[in-house]
Order: structure tokens, then sequence, then C-alpha cells
């Protein structure tokens, strides 16, 4: 029988269509082998079509001297850097101006490099980076929220071949996070006797271990007990931190091993399938909460959402989590 | 400069990306003609081919004669039908059994039929269907929520070509809807006096028109001020109800001309885009609710969500809702 499973921390009910899972080795998409070059004279994130990005924010040097990753503005900015914020409301119409901050992340020189490859020296830059222009965006107090996202692949909506990873800052705190946000104080200070419902929840997985995919000493990669999608992973960070931009340089040593580890075994295992990730965290303002806690979601993008989806906002997953663990844990990376 | 929405009745705040905008006809996706055939063979939805699907459990009859709309249990259920709820919480895991309903709708004898082409008679049994559905699931006490949907085309999630809808009665209430229905709530009792959100923002946009697609005595179909995606449209009944199940058959005859109306429109306007609709409706208990209002969402799949929507549940939307709203309104139908 099918189980509906509650996911405590995004409030979703997720269907589990065990009747109708699939093995994990069916969802691999078979994709066209594609020959991606290095170098791509008309792309503008590769080395020497520096002058075709907007103003560079951060850079960082690899071992040859040259750039290893570098910040831009985005040259398409959903939001403009410049100008005041209006606040406005008449009748039934509500809002603020587009002001806000949107920056790419260029992750490497060459065009053709997928993150899971690339040494773990250069994905420790990577988060360096995101840190440093996380850090940033929230001196800006026109800035209420700042999300880190990377679109991988045509189905995970992106339109630029060359690794990078997206950062916006955005004047107005996302209905979505509240939610979440209200439900993870209401567990703080209701449900779990003032144990933050992140660390609670996170300590359950460990305790059952079926669904971790991989471990360090400062995080732990797991398919959630009700995963929204097939393969759906979460990275949390063993401390407690609100803050992405508050973590060691240790921890982010670490975080470079975990994410390569998982990135890598989607890539050999699901044979490198388009994917989403996004950092989730407060602002530094509140990094000390005690009832969120910082996390990666990775959502591989190997199904689509439908009416249902959009109609309920509970997801149907085809995919057993214990078995999509399984799957990710056996891949040999 | 890009003004950021405040969708009222979603929780959404919406970035109209004003400047990097596009015109109204740069979203028509040109898609290879294709030549459907009007009956084939292997269709399981196809006349002749009865036997393939589950037991029926409505059906109505054409001009011919013949059946021209009929509902039939879903061989690929998500949830099973039979069985008793059962609950559990142990942990940090919390689960339902899958227990529920699923039907599809087929919609006409036709294959190659779609529903803005098909006689407003036609798409008026179509709606009693739904109808008659809504009313029957809700009457199985193991279901809480049911969600009426149509997926058209690839984009839009439809695996099976044949024209249909679906209906699923769910053993919970999905956290979607109850932040929702708490929003609706909350704006009843504190914010607008003990008036429905939702008939006051429909008194607005009324007053307003400029959003404002198409209309007649029952029905209001409207670009919403902070429509989360191109085109995205809702279709309001007039007469405040909080379920569809209590529609009038002279309301549903009017129903049958918007949705007709709405759809000829996308049809032609965008060169048959895929696209979504979803019925939003409380149960035929909550249908005296004061707060809330069934309503119609048509969203078609032109753009994909990406990093950023993933993680903020905030939408950008490329299209202005004014310039969508009059293109489609000067659309020849």
């Amino acid at each position: 029988m099918p189980e509906v499973r509650l996911n405590h921390i995004t409030g979703d009910w997720v269907i589990i269509a065990t009747e109708r899972a699939k093995r994990p080795e069916e969802f691999v998409r078979k994709k066209e082998k594609k020959e991606v070059p290095v170098y791509v004279a008309t792309c503008p994130f590769c080395p020497g079509n520096e002058d075709q990005t907007p103003s560079e924010t951060f850079s960082l040097k690899g071992p040859d001297g040259k750039w290893s990753v570098r910040s831009v503005v985005n040259k398409f900015s959903a939001l403009t850097p410049e100008g005041e914020i209006v606040k406005n409301k008449t009748d039934f119409k509500q809002y603020i101006s587009g002001v806000g901050l949107h920056e790419v992340i260029i992750e490497t020189p060459e065009h053709n490099k997928t993150t899971a490859l690339l040494p773990l020296s250069h994905i420790e830059q990577i988060l360096i980076a995101y840190k440093n222009r996380q850090l940033a965006f929230y001196e800006d107090p026109r800035v209420e929220h700042v999300i880190i996202f990377k679109n991988h692949g045509i189905e995970a909506g992106t339109s630029l071949e060359h690794p990078h990873s997206q950062i916006v800052g955005t004047p107005v705190f996302p209905g979505q996070i509240m939610n979440r946000l209200g439900e993870a104080i209401r567990n703080y200070y209701y449900v779990d006797f003032g144990e933050c419902l992140y660390c609670t929840y996170m300590n359950g997985e460990i305790r059952e271990g079926e669904r971790i995919v991989s471990e360090n000493e400062s995080f732990i990669a797991f398919v959630p007990y009700a995963a929204l999608s097939p393969f759906h992973i979460w990275i949390f960070p063993k401390r407690h931190s609100a803050c992405y931009g508050h973590i060691t340089e240790i921890e982010l040593v670490r975080l470079a091993g975990i994410l390569k580890d998982i990135l890598l075994r989607l890539y050999i295992g699901l044979e490198n399938p388009d994917f989403n990730y996004v950092v989730r965290s407060l602002s530094t303002q509140g990094a000390d909460a005690k009832y969120f806690h910082w996390y990666i979601s990775v959502v591989p993008r190997i199904t689509q959402n439908a009416g249902f989806e959009l109609g309920t906002g509970m997801y149907i997953n085809t995919a057993l989590p214990e078995d999509s663990a399984r799957f990710l844990r056996e891949v040999k990376i």
C-alpha cells in the first residue's frame, strides 16, 4: 500500500507511490552524448571574455595564477541594484520596487567542467565565493533575503552551459520561507521543548541510518524520509547554525568534500542528470536563531510536476527514499 | 524598474521583470505540427477499448447515443481505494496509509480533440462529470481533500494524448491549501472586516479592468495582478461559494462558456501551448465557508522553474500581466 509521508521541515505531504515505484536504475535518462569544448569563443564566462560580463565583485586565483572562480553582476538581473526601496499599497495591489542584488558565480574557467569533476580545492573556492557574496549581500540594508542556487542542465532551467551558480538578494522575505520559518518556530517553542526541528530531524535520520548517503565529521547527506522527488538529497551541517555565512574554515573544507561526493554519485549513478541545488539559510542578522538550521537541498530534475502538484503542493514520489539512498550509497565513486 | 508584486491569494511575492520582459508574441513556442488521428487502436481511452480501463464510475451520452464523457478508476492510481486509514507517528516519522480515490475523466471519444475545440454542450458535460465525481468523492469519509486537474501536453506532465482530466481524493489536507486557507481566514476575520479575501480581490480586478480577459454574467477570467507566470489565468465565480460542487445549472453552462473562451484564446494566441488547469475548492462540508472561494487556475507551461523558484517559492514573471491580458483579449476567437 502507498504511504503518505509528512515532510515536517517543508510541511508537505508526499505520496510515496510504492505500488508504481520504479527501480532506481529506471530513472536514468539516457542523454545524447555531446562533446562540449573546454573553451567557447562566444561564451561570456570563458577566459578572455571578461569584458563581456558586468563588473567583477569577487575572485579567487587557481594554482596557475589566473582566476579560478569569479562573481560578476548578472547582466540579465531580475532586480536592479540601483535605487531606493519604494513600498506601495493601494486597494488590492501591493508592491515594492524591484531593487535587489543578483550576481553570477562563474565556477571555473573551463567551459565543460562539471562541479562533480572539479578538484576538492576548487569546490572549496566556489563555497568561499558563496560565503563572501552572501555576507556582502546582507550588508546591503535593502536586502531582506538571500538565496544561493545552481541550475545544471536544460530541465533545471539553465540557458548557459558554462558552469555557474547564482545569488539573489531580494527586498522581500519570501512567503515560502516565512511558512517554513513559522513551522520551525512553532516546533521549537511548542512541540520539541526548545530543540531545533532540524536538529531533531537530523538526529532521527542519523539514528535510523537507512536513508543516509554520505557523512563526514561536519556534514550528513541523506534522502529525506518524505523526499519530495526521486533522489532528492539534503546536506545538513551537524553543528547547529542558522546562517551559511557563519560556516567555519574547517567546515568549508568538509562541505566541499560531501558536496563533491554527492554530485559525483549523481553524475555516475544517474548519468549526469539535470539538477538544481539551493542553499537555504537565514541572514547574518538571524544567524544565532535557535529554531532554524541552514542546509543544502539537491533536486535532480528527472520527473515532471503536473496539475496535482500545482493544485495541492503535495508531491507524488515514485521512488522509495530508502531505495534511492541505497542506490546512491552503492555507486562506486 | 522591476516590480515585486504580492499575490495576496497565494501569499507569494512575484518579481515582474519589466526590464527583461518579453512581448506576448515571443512566448509562442512553435511546435512541430503533428497529425494526430481521431482514433488510435492501442489507446485505452478510445471507443471500443472500454474493457482496458478499470470500472466506469460515471458517464454521459452524446447526441449519437454513445458515451461522450466517462470517468473510470485510474489504472495507475497514486493511492489505493481499498482499505482503512492507518495513521502512524513514531519518532520523527509520520505517515498515513495511502488510501484514497483517483479517477480519470475521459473528456471525449475523439483521440485528437482538444477541449478548446469541443462544442459548448460537450464542455458542459465534462464540467458535470467534475461535479458528480467531486460530490461522490466527498461522500467517502476517508477523503479529506479533492483536487480536479487537467494536464495538457508533455511540458504539463501528461503521458497520454487522449484528452482527459484527473480527480484525486487524498486522505490528508495538503499543506499548501492549509497555508492559503489560513491566509484567507486571517484576512476574513482581521483584515477585511468580514469580507471574503477572494471577493474583495475579484472586485478590485473588476473595478480596474485592465487585466480582465473575458467575462459573462456568472464568471470573470483575468490575469492576476501578481500572476506567477506568463498568461497565468484565474477564472472566478462572481457568486461567493467555497465549493465547486455547489455550482448551479445555469452557472455550469456559463462556466463552460468562459472555459472554452479562455482555452480557445490560448490555443489560437499561443498556438496550442501545453498547460495545466486545476479546480481549487473546499469540500462539500466546507461549502458555506465565508472566507474561501472556489476558482479555476489555468497555467500555461511556457517557462521553466529553476533554482530561484525552488529555493524561495517566489516567481520571476517575464511577462507583464497587463500585456498578457491585453494580448489574450485581442485574440480573434
